[in-house]
């Protein structure tokens, strides 16, 4: 089997991974935070060194990390626990559906609502950088208060200039929000250096832990600003005895018992990427990508949307056949890709797909250029 | 390690459990709903036994199981989709914090707001029924559209009269949320007979799965009700193309991605226990609290909280020890009990436990006559 799903969920997992998850389920079974005996120490512990890893690759702090059960929470959590009441909320239009539909669930009664920026994606990474700046200077209203963007689209793997929208909001005293479901464990992300307020991200796609797992890294001006409210409530196992939340992060938005096995087989998964290199494993991933381009611009019956060199995704079609039955022939020849809209039909409609969308092929450090191969000559033989 | 804090989280997990999961990295890789192609088929497939296992064993039906990160998320989720703006809520004096905070944190700024009735913890649970009822005669008011409810007290294990509360509940138009934390896998629920709207289990306990995995099982009469609103956005996987969630269920509340390895293992934890039987299972853990709690009877330095002879909970103090000293003393002749207010302060106060709350040890179905018997002599020695 050749997997090029990678964007959905990366497979396989590491064995260190598995192995972890099978080690917590043996060393690690309490319920951290919870009690003071050995196994709910060790579980509390793992959970640290979760915070503690996260915090470094990201350049966040240990308690700004709340872990969240996977992207589309982590997101839903940072655009409503921050959302201040009848403001104005920014997103690109390159945005998967878990920015989309909580940001219009979340504006939909009030007064100023949201818009789309233009992520000017006909143009490469340094011209975009100042026209996107400028699109959302356009676009801002008085009561804009948070923008919310992908660091690369889920089915181009387009980046966004990240640092730029960043400085942006915070000189203009707005709450910068970023989904790296696409790009956390492939891109270098500092959310000191890049202005980030809250990154989400998922455990289970670039960082090679289970599903399941998911997190916000907050930054300490995201927590200073007052604006992160609580979202869900419960028990956090400290404060108990009050009737609100504890005021401080993690707790603050961390209720209920955590996913203990997931995310020891979490710390596992950043462990094996830090190994590798993300600087590597990016360069690995693009060049598979790039190969896989440049093969098939040959054939004229392939049409492409939106490719970038630096990407580990290739969204395109075969000319007279329905992506659906592309990623039919293909998944008969024992190769996963994933056909339609991949939750993202606002970024469908920038790239012009036609109705059915596209075939996306997503790349993992594992795929191999003999699998690339195969799969370009399935292609062709469409 | 004699761990009794099973009210926490079981411990340990079946083989089969874990078995299941690592099979699940392997076999199920894929993203379920996402793709076409055979792991993500695969995990597909998976999630709809599980949602077919669960809707069984309450009574409920698979497209009515909705997956959440854990019980206080399936609670926050029950509780904030079903509101009615300006509308009360009324839940008994045993509550966890995941129900006191989401019900005090949604009423917050609503004119009715929320109260408890009385559980009546003095009397048994014959003449109970009937005055839980009166009391909640008592307190309800105009605007009360839900009551939400925990089957088991998570302190002492005490069972609330939830067939006679859904009755009430079915027959004046109120929504009834009940918090099975600590009764799913232990007693016999049946969510049609038992009038129960919203279903909320952990995985991780009664049920044998890992942490990571809960749920909500929802009455089609909830369902039809019209009172579900979506709660967190996202991509689902289906109805790509709407700003909105896809409109029934489980889409509608499920939104990003599932733990497929958990709902996995979870699948194994109910396999396991329905093989055992849920009556066999009861009767081995009350008998093992009712040997603990006649056991140290004979000590006179033994307080007892709420105890009754039904529970896998016996909480407890040792007069003239605080309750973390106690525990500590446990711990270190590796036996493992919670101490403190378990997230329930109300519980407490109700029970009257002093400051510092009480110790709670907390039965599972492989701990065996030899462990308790160990328990209570070194509490005996304390």
């Amino acid at each position: 089997m050749i997997y090029l799903d990678n964007a959905a969920t990366s497979y396989p997992k590491p064995d260190s991974v598995k192995k972890e998850v099978l080690n917590a389920f043996d060393n690690l079974g309490g319920n951290p935070g919870r009690s003071s005996h050995h196994p709910a120490i060790a579980a509390s512990v793992k959970i640290f060194e979760a915070r503690n890893k996260i915090a470094h690759i990201f350049n966040s702090l240990p308690q700004n990390i709340v872990f969240t059960y996977n992207t589309t929470y982590a997101l839903n959590i940072a655009i409503k626990s921050s959302y201040i009441y009848g403001s104005h909320v920014l997103i690109s239009d390159l945005e998967h559906n878990s920015v989309l539909r909580p940001v219009a669930s979340v504006t939909g009664n009030s007064f100023a609502g949201y818009n789309m920026f233009d992520s000017y994606i006909e143009y490469g990474p340094d011209e975009r950088r100042h026209k996107v700046i400028t699109s959302i200077r356009t676009k801002l209203r008085p009561l804009t208060k948070t923008i919310v963007c992908a660091a690369r689209s889920n089915i181009t793997g387009t980046s966004m200039p990240i640092r730029e929208i960043g400085h942006f909001c915070r000189e203009n005293d707005i709450l910068f929000i970023v989904d790296a479901a696409q790009s956390a464990g492939y891109d270098d992300i500092d959310i000191e250096r890049d202005y980030i307020d809250a990154l989400c991200v998922p455990g289970h796609k670039g960082l090679y832990g289970p599903a399941g797992t998911g997190f916000i890294a907050f930054s300490q001006h995201a927590v200073s600003s007052g604006r992160i409210s609580t979202f869900i409530e419960g028990g956090s196992g400290v404060a108990s005895l009050d009737i609100g939340m504890p005021i401080d992060l993690p707790e603050k938005l961390e209720a209920g018992t955590l996913n203990v096995a997931g995310i020891a087989g979490l710390v596992s998964g950043i462990d094996h990427i830090t190994d590798i290199g993300i600087g590597k494993i990016k360069k690995h991933e693009q060049d598979l990508v790039r190969h896989a381009y440049m093969a098939l611009s040959f054939n004229k019956k392939i049409k492409f949307y939106g490719y970038s060199p630096d990407s580990p995704i290739l969204l395109f079609n075969v000319i007279g056949t329905e992506p659906e039955d592309t990623a039919a022939l293909l998944s008969q020849n024992d190769i996963c890709v994933r056909a339609g809209y991949h939750c993202a039909p606002i970024a469908h409609k920038r790239f012009s797909t036609p109705s059915g969308g596209a075939v996306r092929m997503s790349v993992g450090y594992t795929n191999t250029l003999n699998e690339i191969e195969r799969f370009v000559e399935c292609v062709n033989k469409i």
